[in-house]
């Protein structure tokens, strides 16, 4: 009964995201039942923690004000018990890039770091190139996710054509979604929100990445089987359709594995 | 004749919005016809108001650069005498927010406010919390506009359920719309822009706020009408259509009512 | 099969844009098959522009900081020899936007400007307003980007109800396209980023900016065929599906006369 809990008391969550995908990110998150805020202002920090779910650093198109920002909301979500998700979009095509995630997670408390399979690789330290903030699969997502989690020890969710979630407890690997989804700019930036807002209202970390994953794939799914020529500007919209359309039936099409199986 | 006026000498507005909803104010102002551009350097605003027939002012994500921004705007528009209407996103959300709006206020000559029953209950000194950028309705908007007008003495749309305008003249309420406006980001704040480009074309106040609010509310109940399941993506595409299909005839289905009534 | 090359080997192109349009040009872009990547940092100027195969710059809602991020990008891409397209959006609304261009076109060396006929009238230091960031056509595009090209010796695309491309190898006219483009909001803009996109994979810049502009008035063409009621909201989703669906055998409809004909 996960989106209905969610639709019942819909969280709060700050995004920090950046400029190409707070459109969609906003839409995606309304039309989910979640409540987005989005903030500049770093004096805002406290305030909106207070009463905050969840916090989303996502750092695309940021610059050195929005660094400081990023600082400032993260350690306020922190005081305030506030889980963070962050997203390193294209970690590696840039020294700022990597020097502000790579601080950002040493400074504070992250709850989960979620990037596509050429972030994670660079974030884990491999070597090889994440060209422009696309991903290049170059091993499975669940090794990569392993990298990174043994490395950082921060829960981690790569995705790609899988999605697997790396923590403590093990790997799980998720089998939902389309293709179609590369095709839109800001579909996993905005999957990075519906994390943080799956994260506010379940119980286990573990349970809101699998059922904000499967979800979000899932509703790409059903999108996709509307459309007549899957296209991206149609797809978009049908994608949004079916966020607010969908409910918890949908996980009778989750396909989710974990280690042990 | 009202958006044929408007479409025969479409006015130019400046619009100082939020980052989030500046694509869907940009499209939904040039499917009505008229003239948006926006703008984030101070030193344009001269050029700028010279040309002028509205400023919209949304503070959603403000930051203190734009706080300048917003400063420099009003004040070039006052000096060119064009109509200011101001927006107070999220007024109770942070102690910035708060500032920013009452210090415009207080500053400048504002012909319009424009918020949601949660932002105006704040602005009047109500206390409760207006959650996040959404309204919650505590009471009728008219009465939460009389008390704003009775405090600040500055004319104010009220949008919810209803929507209500209050001015010198008393209050008139309006019943059109659908409830599927809540569910897309940016549509009241492109309501606002709306309203600006009405009351460069309108005679008189109120008669342009009334056709600006009843134009979109009758919009988005015709693009509803037209969803064989309305949903927010497609919804936002179809209102973005209508606004540009429709024109006068549709006031016939106009629902507006005066005290006296 | 110049889209065919294109999607063979996606450029990555760097998009300093303006922040309306930063959605539609990132899908435009990714529905074309190129790889868009967009940045706020000047610091990043250098790491983009070694793996870049464009650089647009539009000037649209620039403001001081900006201004430096623009210089510092172009300047890496002249180093790398990345090919660099201005686009002026706006540029006779203010002296801010006018003295930016100015000084950047004098600063660097830039391989198109691409503008509207109002914008580039302006440019070549013709008289009469250029009206917010909408085009007046004065007079023929060709005319005017003969005018602009003789000043500046710089080769540019005038757009309008036709499209000229002047250069030192004559001017080129193309007479495709459909005016549902001048309802939605960075359509201009978009096909800024499409051109820098095919000069990235063809030989010389005439035949990329002959290719890319036909490319992007066939499918609007393509898409405005398709609607029952053609409306901004629909063609703007139609139209990113069309630079998805279509290929090169779109061309057959290209209609392109030189100078000689």
């Amino acid at each position: 009964m996960s989106v209905e809990k969610l639709r019942n008391t819909p969280p709060l969550v700050v995004c920090i995201t950046n400029d190409v995908v707070k459109d969609i990110t906003a839409n995606g998150m309304i039309a989910l039942g979640a409540s987005p805020i989005m903030s500049g202002e770093k004096s805002e920090a406290e305030s909106l923690m207070k009463a905050a779910g969840g916090l989303l650093v996502n750092i695309g198109t940021a610059d050195m004000k929005k660094k400081d920002l990023m600082h400032e909301m993260i350690k306020a979500a922190n005081n305030y018990n506030v889980p963070v998700v962050i997203d390193p979009v294209g970690y590696a095509a840039s020294e700022f890039r990597k020097n502000l995630v790579d601080e950002l997670i040493q400074s504070h408390d992250i709850a989960l770091i979620k990037g596509n399979a050429g972030e994670i690789f660079a974030l884990a330290g491999g070597t090889g190139s994440s060209r422009g903030v696309d991903s290049t699969e170059k091993t499975e997502t669940s090794e990569i996710g392993e990298m990174c989690f043994n490395k950082l020890n921060i829960p981690v969710l790569v995705t790609g054509e899988t999605d697997s979630f790396v923590s403590g407890e093990g790997t799980v690997t998720m089998r939902n979604g389309h293709k179609m989804l590369e095709n839109i700019t800001g579909s996993g930036c905005l999957l990075g929100a519906v994390v943080s807002a799956f994260i506010a209202v379940e119980d286990t970390l573990q349970q809101a990445v699998i059922n904000a994953v499967s979800y979000f794939n899932l509703c790409a799914e059903s999108a996709v089987a509307e459309l007549k020529a899957p296209a991206p500007g149609s797809f978009r919209t049908t994608l949004i359709d079916h966020l607010y359309l969908n409910d918890d039936t949908i996980f009778n099409g989750q396909k989710v594995f974990s280690d042990a199986e």
